[in-house]
């Protein structure tokens, strides 16, 4: 493999749909990316066999590892035992040069754990943080949030550092410009919430100037679909909370809109009509649509997919990691940290 | 007035629409509720107009109170500088035993500042909560969250407390036999998640028998409208956090959806079509209908109603506050209160 072959690495093994969501997904990637390759780790005699019904044979190396990290495995397991796994090998092929990008649909802790156990965290990182797109009124359509549940804590320094890969995040991985950060809070006012956010809001404010981006302050909770703002800094649990709070709601809306639907003759004939729009809405703000989470802060690019996530779903995640391989993102995280390091040191 | 009539001490000064608004909501539940009396608080002249064109005079006193808590007012100025305000005076009332309950639609820090303040909290609750109605899957149409905004901290003896207090609301505030609690968390499994969490965890595990309810473990944000959890315990800062998210959710997908029939003929005939289903569907998910956040361990019922809330909104938070006095809930929580404090000193 040449320098400039883009190669994406992928746990075959990790989605609760099995491999053959895992393989559509490559499918859909591959058509709209011809020149990139894929290593596809997992259960070989299978994964061939689903390879060869895609027609993907001249684009697919397959490594085979029989065992799969489970959704209850501890990380603490894997990283002892986990070394015969998909998810092991998938992280493996980022950590030899052999892919610039693992996409993996597992067990988010055993991923985040063993991603920080063989490929490290950038100099300077104290805690790497998971970056998910969050649908938005924006002219993007979503709005970057993070960190979403790497770490269950974040002092003022980390979120900083948030700040800055979120920032380092949106220009490489999307064009903008000049991003907008805002840091989650239970209201606006500067004197408000927990002492940590109110350190962060000074360290972030204090370097907007020079990082040429803009301080919008304090955000709350209905602010994170928000057209004034493009990244949204907190701590994991309560990014965490967040994400599954937001789809919490859009499936009840989702559960109550079908039946109301169906109350009588006429609003069932109006849900038939409009169905078409209804269902490219629904595309638009699925999470499936927006489906890669990125693991940010580690000498790699690494990509949680949604473990239900569909072919679709996974493809989008694939695309995800073919953009930021292209832009250079990961030699530019590596930049940005070193002069971060000196920073807030 | 004698003891068993259930009179209601009302801001009339808070809301965003101003008293209008207010007087609406009175009027509302006036109608609903023959038997009650109201007790409104704020600026005489324009309310005592008000209130005459709806035709209240026989059901409400009002009582002068010239000035108004904005929503930037800080709680510890309205603290020392607050006396003259409709707020202090409509929880005044409370205090002095002429309504058995307050509701307010204004500034929440300093509602609640002064609630704690004038009416003191229960003997051996350290922290009050807010506890919200959750648009859910349950028979009810909604589930309690508590804390969602009294305080930006709790550990496992607030969040044990909050349980206790969520179990007596439900049975009182909605006639649940056997309540099930669950508290807010980062995954299910029992090794995961912030100390206090799991530490809370024991402690209401260890209540369930005793105290008749069914303790549903962890839960996550998509379970908050759950129809498998009835009250969902959480820390004042992580709760606020998911209901101003879920709402800002609610808001997107609103704002999507009126576009998307908008997109052409066909979608637009199908809308207008569905429409009468649509508007019945946005009151049931509307959290104007499910208004009322109650503060939960003091000395009397304070309602906070939204800032934002029409008349509609206001009679349901006002409605809230009718059915807890007649059902005895204050003197129960005060017995429950007691028994608590033994439990966890």
């Amino acid at each position: 493999m040449n320098q400039t072959k883009i190669v994406i690495s992928i746990d075959a093994m990790g989605s609760e749909r099995g491999p053959k969501a895992v393989v559509d997904g490559i499918l859909k990637s591959a058509g709209l990316n011809p020149n990139v390759e894929f290593i596809v780790h997992g259960e070989k005699k299978s994964i061939s066999k689903l390879v060869k019904n895609s027609n993907l044979q001249t684009r697919c190396q397959i490594l085979n590892a029989n065992y799969l990290v489970s959704m209850h495995d501890k990380p603490s397991q894997i990283i002892r035992n986990g070394k015969k796994t998909s998810m092991w090998s998938a992280i493996e092929s980022v950590k030899q040069g052999k892919a610039q990008v693992c996409v993996s649909c597992g067990n988010t802790g055993a991923l985040m754990a063993l991603s920080m156990f063989r490929l490290r965290r950038l100099k300077g990182v104290n805690r790497p943080a998971i970056a998910c797109l969050w649908p938005s009124l924006n002219k993007l359509g979503y709005n970057i949030v993070l960190d979403v549940g790497a770490d269950i804590k974040a002092d003022q320094n980390d979120l900083f550092q948030y700040a800055m890969m979120g920032l380092n995040y949106a220009r490489k991985g999307f064009g903008i410009k000049k991003p907008r950060i805002g840091i989650l809070n239970v209201g606006t006012e500067e004197h408000k919430g927990r002492s940590e956010l109110k350190l962060a809001y000074d360290l972030i404010s204090s370097a907007s100037d020079k990082e040429d981006f803009e301080f919008v302050g304090f955000v709350e909770g209905n602010d994170i679909p928000s057209e004034a703002v493009d990244i949204i800094v907190t701590d994991g649990f309560t990014g965490n909370i967040a994400i599954k709070t937001a789809e919490g709601t859009a499936n009840l809306i989702a559960a109550k809109t079908k039946s109301a639907f169906k109350t009588n003759f006429i609003s069932r004939l109006g849900g038939l009509l409009a169905a078409p729009s209804l269902i490219n809405l629904k595309k638009e703000i699925d999470p499936r649509q927006v489906n890669g989470g990125i693991f940010l802060g580690l000498n790699g690019i690494v990509i949680k997919s949604h473990g239900s996530a569909d072919g679709t779903g996974i493809a989008s995640a694939i695309n995800l990691g073919i953009s930021l391989a292209k832009s250079g993102f990961y030699s530019s995280e590596i930049k940005q940290k070193d002069q971060l390091n000196d920073k807030i040191r």
